[in-house]
């Protein structure tokens, strides 16, 4: 096996160019199997094997850097630094994460996660290696779909200014995790697709380049003035920007890359590299349902259907329904997503009511305030994005949406733990960037009953509102407790003494199991739904603080700025005295891994809190 | 005078074309004579006063809609309003906001203040439009300053592929607040000076559109093939991202302006309309020293100089010569800005250092990761962004820089109450967003000196650390007070009981008034300059719970997660009972007007404070 041979960064380099085919192959079928069993992102590393080799065979890691936009197509590259060992324990806890991490190796120069981050980190570290009179080479490699991010045209404007050398890496598989959407996206499309490309360019390109002055000749054509490059150079866009173009180039030729790699590396400045590659390759089922593939479950490799199929609803799957009844109902509702219509569950919205969805591509800040305008025009928003990619658009949602006090809702998908992809996925911020904000309501769903209800009372809010709940399955229990929803009112499932719970959306069910537990040692518990987290209902909490000896608040969310230090504040303001316990996530970042795991590392878990309580009642 | 002739929107219409110059001169007159007594955004309103003449010729507003980038070139929409009275109370109390307001005026369609919202919210309102059954005229107008902003770039990415009527005028004056800077800006300026604008191009569509058949025959050569449109038809950048491109044109030529409006009107889907002006236009000190006549104090119009000269330091401009220390002593102190060279006072560190200072447009989310990446690259970055806009790099912060851990200063200017510019521009709730970020410092100097000694520290810290400082006159009292800073401690300025106040940077001044006050009704008072806001310092705070029998703290931030909600949550956690008041900003936004009134107005000042705290005390 070829992979055998490869243990330590660089030893790609030993392999035989003749093998880099069969090398490629094995790296293939290594990835499949591996990832069928632990689950994991396959389409977008499936479509960079061959970029990766090709990247590493024409750098010097550590010392040369990459830079994965996203990360999460950089299996390869983990595979040809020596880890492939670590792959058995992908993405669990303590094992080897999905994404680079500057921890796990000296070969990962950059940690990443979100989209549209890598050209200004690479700059970063280009203009380091300047100012200390370095000589490495950087290479940020970015996807199509990340491209329509704003901070990576911030960081292209900027590249052309800082005169630096400096490869970006277009990755382009006209993809984002769905199919790919806007101006640039259909621009690279026909570059793809372009007459020139095929025969023209390519024909004059290959035959300066095969001459003894054809680089000379080539680098003169680049010096031209735009409007006759124009005629034979793609690419137009980015060298306006100021980057040299240089591609497209065939993403599965080894040979191809290898050498545009080698023109990139001898181009001053800031140059773009247009590789062309398909997300899933070697994998029909991949090639085929691309976004299925994209982050995914444990799987057959024969039928590529996942290898426990799921028997409950999760919330994502309520949301779909739920809000194709709210379109029928309203005209005015409209929905928008920022590249996920697959992931929050939009895209049966978007084949009902076509004319009223919108995917923006990954720009989670023109997404909030492109609602903020349809809001401003009279229509009624749902814009649905992921937690963790929310806090992208934390001035959007205070500047655009809630000065104005503009009625659109945000139906926060994966808020709390997420577990596999950790650090930078997990949901635990947005209580309190969204309980900071002026004129911001904010509540959370303990079951799945409830999140229909919330939807349903958001859209007539008339203000702005977030609903936040977990990635998975959806709770089906309590389904006897469903008050209507009364704006700033918490629920009381169970009205006793001694000690009262308030728990926010999926911190419910978790309080059902400390409830059982404490009667279980003699204690009366009363269990309160927040349902609200801005504003808190302060009667319950003053009728709470009277009856119980102690109140415990329990949120999937860090505690600075939390739920528990909302009650709190009022406790002391009104001067309630009673015991207080806050249960919320501590003030560190959580790893990846199991979601029940994490949670009883954070102390999240029944048994932890149930602990905490007693210990504070003896 | 002409300027009286309009009351109501649309007046404008009963004016004669012959007297448009005349109308532009007194518009231009009203300005300067008004803004030199009140202060204001001068120059870019100068330079903005033909476009919004022709808008308001060729729009029907309210109907139609305008919407201003930014917002604060909207005087002369202003005044085209009916709302020149307003101009004598202009940013203050209660007063004419310096920026669109939905609630001032109906013929304001969304409120701006951060830069490139525009054509997202343009966007919105077009496609509210459309659903609707509209058939509205949307325009957004936006600088070619908050070009560089990501988020019109998402915009501009989305609007090709909404195929949707919407026009985005590109008022460019080759300026941000300072010089523009970046790809894209070098781009504009080159159409600005090509040849085919004055020569070839201009040739060629005058005569085109003179003709009886002209208009078809521009259509036509839009239509053709990219490589030949770039032969005499500018702007392909936009082109090749799905819009059409019309312009340049002379932003000061009425004529000109009315024609490629009205063109502009009949094109279907997305077009750029590229129009060309001077800032500052009209007055020469402004059009000499833009950026001082940016956003200007009251000034004399004879020679453009401040009407009340400064005569103390502000803290910009400590921060400005300490940066130029730290730069000399350690070469790998480098300083980035979006687009705030004077703002932030790193107007000097440029002049000394050019190669380690960054000036990299407005994009402060790739600011941050640039820093990032500067960090993970061995040097030392000081990041220098105004509080409220820093709101836009939340994510950034949170996810580039702190899971890292990476040594990225962020130097917080304008951070509490600015004052006249408002709602948008208070900073007021960095406190809380950067305290809910894992990892992160903050902390806030109580005077000039301490800033430097923060700075200091905080280059030498290796960790992420931000220190937040007020727009104005830096505090020169205390000057005694200087103990070395240490992480995570505060300084006991006064030290006796009853009442411990505990004050974070800007109010420790106010709490020496506080404890002055307090002091004469005959309390014992402590007086703690908090330093750190994150982390608090418990042990201050838990010695002063034991000496005192009240604590109050003291922020110019919302309560919503800041310094005081993270003192009682320590309070309550180590079972210390003492009373406690949290002095903050309520929850909800404070508009523009005097900084003095505005905290008297929300109870910052050291009378509501005193008033609070015997009220308790008895």
């Amino acid at each position: 096996m070829l992979l055998e041979q490869i243990k330590n960064p660089n030893d790609i380099k030993n392999i035989d160019a003749k093998d880099y085919e069969a090398l490629a192959e094995e790296i293939r079928q290594f990835l499949i199997q591996s990832i069928s069993v632990t689950g994991g992102h396959l389409g977008s590393n499936l479509g960079a094997v061959e970029l990766t080799m090709a990247l590493h065979l024409s750098l010097n890691l550590p010392e040369d850097k990459i830079i994965w936009d996203v990360g999460h197509q950089s299996y390869t590259h983990k595979l040809l630094t020596g880890r492939r060992d670590g792959f058995t324990t992908l993405r669990q806890y303590h094992g080897l994460s999905g994404f680079p991490k500057r921890k796990e190796s000296s070969c990962d120069a950059f940690d990443t996660g979100h989209s549209s981050t890598s050209i200004s980190a690479g700059l970063g570290l280009a203009k380091a290696r300047d100012i200390q009179g370095g000589e490495n080479t950087i290479v940020s490699v970015i996807g199509d779909g990340s491209l329509t991010g704003g901070m990576a045209y911030e960081a292209l404007n900027n590249a052309a200014k800082l005169d630096t050398n400096f490869i970006v890496v277009l990755n382009d598989n006209n993809m984002s995790i769905s199919e790919n959407v806007g101006g640039v996206s259909k621009y690279l499309n026909n570059i793809r697709t372009a007459d020139g490309y095929l025969g023209l360019k390519k024909g004059i390109y290959d035959a300066l380049l095969g001459t003894k002055h054809g680089d000379n000749m080539v680098s003169g054509l680049r010096r031209a003035k735009n409007s006759v490059k124009q005629l034979v150079i793609p690419g137009m866009l980015f060298e306006d920007m100021g980057l040299t173009y240089l591609g497209p180039v065939d993403g599965h030729d080894m040979k191809g890359l290898l050498r545009i790699l080698k023109e990139a590396k001898r181009v001053k400045g800031a140059v773009l590299v247009h590789v062309l590659t398909q997300k899933g390759k070697g994998f029909a089922p991949a090639e085929k349902h691309p976004a299925r593939f994209h982050g995914a479950e444990p799987f057959e490799i024969e039928t590529g259907l996942p290898s426990k199929p799921r028997n409950k609803a999760n919330y994502t799957d309520i949301f779909s329904t739920v809000m194709c009844k709210l379109g029928q109902r309203d005209e005015k509702v409209v929905a928008i997503t920022a590249a996920m219509p697959d992931g929050t569950g939009l895209k049966r919205f978007r084949n009902m009511y076509p004319d009223r969805f919108f995917d923006v591509g990954i720009a989670e800040e023109h997404a909030v305030t492109f609602a903020a305008g349809l809001a401003a025009g009279g229509l009624k928003p749902i814009v649905a994005i992921y937690s963790s990619f929310l806090q992208r658009a934390y001035d959007q949602i205070l500047h655009d949406v809630c000065i104005q006090n503009l009625p659109v809702v945000f139906a926060i998908d994966r808020a709390g733990i997420v577990g596999s992809d950790g650090e930078t996925h997990q949901g635990i911020f947005d209580l309190s960037f969204l309980s900071s904000i002026p004129g911001m309501t904010v509540c959370a769903p303990k079951n799945k009953w409830e999140l229909s209800d919330m939807l349903k009372f958001a859209v007539k809010l008339e203000a702005p509102i977030a609903i936040r709940y977990p990635r998975g399955e959806a709770y089906d229990g309590l389904k006897d407790y469903r008050e209507p929803i009364e704006y700033g009112k918490a629920e009381w499932i169970y009205k006793e003494q001694d000690i009262a719970l308030f728990a926010v959306g999926s911190m419910v069910k978790t309080g059902e199991a400390v409830y059982a537990a404490l009667k279980e040692k003699g204690y009366q518990v009363s269990l309160i739904n927040s349902r609200f987290v801005k504003p808190i209902d302060e009667e319950a909490v003053k009728a709470a603080a009277r009856s119980h000896s102690i109140i415990v608040t329990m949120e999937e969310n860090v505690a600075s700025g939390g739920f528990g230090e909302k009650v709190l504040a009022y406790l002391q303001k009104e001067g309630l005295s009673c015991e207080f316990i806050s249960v919320a996530i501590p003030d560190a970042y959580v790893e990846h891994g199991n979601v029940e795991v994490l949670k009883k590392e954070i102390g999240l878990d029944s048994e932890s809190i149930v602990k905490t309580i007693i210990q504070r009642m003896e």
